[in-house]
């Protein structure tokens, strides 16, 4: 028999799963939000934090406690929506594991065991410590058959010198058929010395695996969002990293700024949604911002609106790392409807629903960062300007 | 014809900017807070945010969406009040945009253009870039019939081997008659190489033009709450700064303060209304907190009451910039009502109402900071005991 408050917890947590999500209010014409997150601490499946037997647990302790349940890869299949989350135990410690539903919106249950990822071959590919936690994985699905998951595996930095929270982030590459089975291959090669929020391009440019990279001297200092690519992703190494979409001051990139998602394919280009960082009195704020690059050179940036897409609001503020938006997923069906998976404040998972048709739109004639304030204005002015025709033609015509 | 979505959104927003304000329950006898901001980013007219042309926007996308409604100058004149607001744009950078009611806590609304603030005179006054950002505009009506609006002028630093965030802080200075002509004169020289939250001071002192002033090394160390004066406003230079409200250990202007509101006239002297700043694990912790000045020596501190006059309170705690509350403008009608705007979490604006008499019996009357703890308790226990024996008699007269 199962401890009755287990068979409590049991009913209450399949009436959290099973709840309807239903759209805000909150509009902007580029994408809709939703009332509920999609994935949380609370969707961790019971058997994972308790000790289900009554003998050994006869107080229906919480054993292994799951703390939150953010950062998610993203695919649509057949039918179906895969979430490879980052879940984070009371340890914190990060671990994936794949949540499936039928809706891009509501009912994500995950499956019984977390993702089986095979440890990284220490020898070879350390140039730290062992691995000791890994999260943020982007899932591919490449052209070449596999899917990818490009995740981000950080040790202790194990140099002379180094303080005890030093630490080392390198890309770590796995691949799958069907999200159940994982091959780990070596971790990424770069120039620089540190990587993370590195995306694998779902498609091979002029032969060669492409992949847009967040290269990084220490830990924390980073220098923009960028470009490189390697010919054989078994021995994955890029020799040289261009720059794709740079910090810049006074911008929502000002502080540092990664790829999110896997690039949407359209027919105007490549959509990227990633992510820019300004510091603030109360630390660091992370919004969501998106750019189109060429369909050919996946590397040039062919649209950049200005200011953010997303960035933390309401309930989304607060959190175990308040004043954050991330995005490293996003799932687009055969009917060019795009569900864009952002965690806040690293905490949970929510959804923006939108179009392929809206986020095209939204990329191409959403006007650049003018930079300064006073071009800004100007900016702004011109629209006001027109607006005012219109809207007394509007009263005239009454 | 309007987009249909355009329609709806502007009956909305008629709703939301003719909603009524009321006073909350928080009562501390010194001023009254209301339930309601003033302003937040949804009075941003929709005409500043949506191209209203519908061939060329019609999925009605907000094409230059508007972040932040907050830090405000503030001026009463002839039965209107008048805010002159930081509004900051999704793409970070802020303007100046005036809103106007004739009542002090409610029906504010935006003017249809932003404030056309004239571009610095690059070679003469920047030492740094050209001006990138402007904020915190404090209105000064002076009796030499202008009304003045000092600002912080912001630009990227540019010397040698500065990083991509470093900036430097200027005081830019405009002037009016109207509140919609604006003619700008040179940035503020001073001897510390930055300033920020510079105050002009309503009256000539000894003739001169007096400021308050926060002198500053850098882009964030400062140096405490100065005054300094100058005789040419057109030529605008303080060569000496002397101290008015230093910066002290262990109160709510440890790590930084600096001037609010224009210093508010009464029988018994200058009210200034300024803010404190402590650092906290969770990022820095604004407040503001009141003092007062000599009527004819408006540098020399007559009265400072301890600790804080006003902090974030409830939702005002959260925001883009989570625990601050920032004041820099509060307006004086001819019946001594005072209307304090305060803005919280860099995200929105607040008005607390109070009188000039409650104003003087705060500043007066409310004991200073004893330091110490132990201290502290004294000051405490004295009033604690006054107040039994006050209790003990009321109960035996029962």
């Amino acid at each position: 028999m199962l401890h009755p408050k287990i068979q409590q917890l049991l009913v209450e947590q399949e009436y959290y799963l099973t709840r309807p999500n239903r759209p805000t209010s909150f509009y902007n014409g580029i994408y809709t939000r939703w009332s509920h997150p999609v994935l949380t601490r609370r969707h961790a499946p019971l058997i994972w934090k308790y000790d289900f037997d009554m003998a050994a647990n006869p107080n229906a302790q919480e054993r292994l406690g799951i703390n939150a349940v953010f950062n998610s890869g993203a695919l649509y299949k057949d039918g179906h929506y895969y979430l490879v989350a980052r879940v984070e135990s009371n340890d914190r410690k990060s671990f994936f594991a794949v949540a499936e539903s039928a809706s891009p919106v509501q009912g994500f249950r995950f499956w019984n065991y977390p993702v089986a990822l095979p440890d990284v071959n220490t020898d070879a590919d350390t140039v730290c410590c062992p691995e000791t936690n890994v999260y943020d994985m982007r899932l591919t699905a490449h052209e070449d058959g596999w899917i990818y998951g490009i995740f981000c595996s950080e040790s202790k930095a194990c140099s002379p010198g180094v303080s005890l929270s030093d630490a080392c982030a390198a890309a770590g590459i796995v691949r799958t058929k069907d999200l159940r089975i994982w091959e780990r291959l070596p971790n990424l090669k770069t120039v620089s010395p540190q990587q993370r929020n590195v995306v694998l391009h779902p498609e091979f440019v002029d032969g060669e695996y492409a992949f847009f990279t967040r290269p990084q001297n220490g830990f924390i200092d980073a220098g923009g969002l960028c470009y490189g690519s390697c010919a054989d992703i078994t021995k994955p190494e890029i020799t040289e990293e261009k720059l794709v979409s740079p910090r810049c001051y006074h911008t929502i990139t000002e502080s540092k700024n990664g790829a999110g998602a896997v690039p949407i394919k359209t027919d105007r280009g490549w959509i990227h949604i990633a992510h820019g960082v300004r510091n603030t009195a109360a630390g660091l704020r992370y919004v969501l911002y998106a750019f189109a690059t060429d369909l050919r050179e996946p590397w040039r940036v062919i649209a950049k609106p200005g200011g953010f897409f997303l960035a933390p609001y309401g309930r989304e503020r607060v959190g175990d790392v308040s004043n954050v938006a991330f995005c490293n997923g996003a799932a687009v069906n055969e009917r060019g409807e795009v569900a864009i998976y952002y965690a806040s404040a690293d905490t949970r998972l929510h959804v923006a629903t939108t179009t392929l048709d809206l986020l095209v739109d939204y990329v191409f004639n959403t006007p650049p960062d003018a930079l300064r304030s006073t071009d800004c204005v100007k900016q702004r002015n011109e629209m006001i300007a027109e607006n005012l025709t219109i809207l007394s033609r509007e009263n005239a015509a009454q």
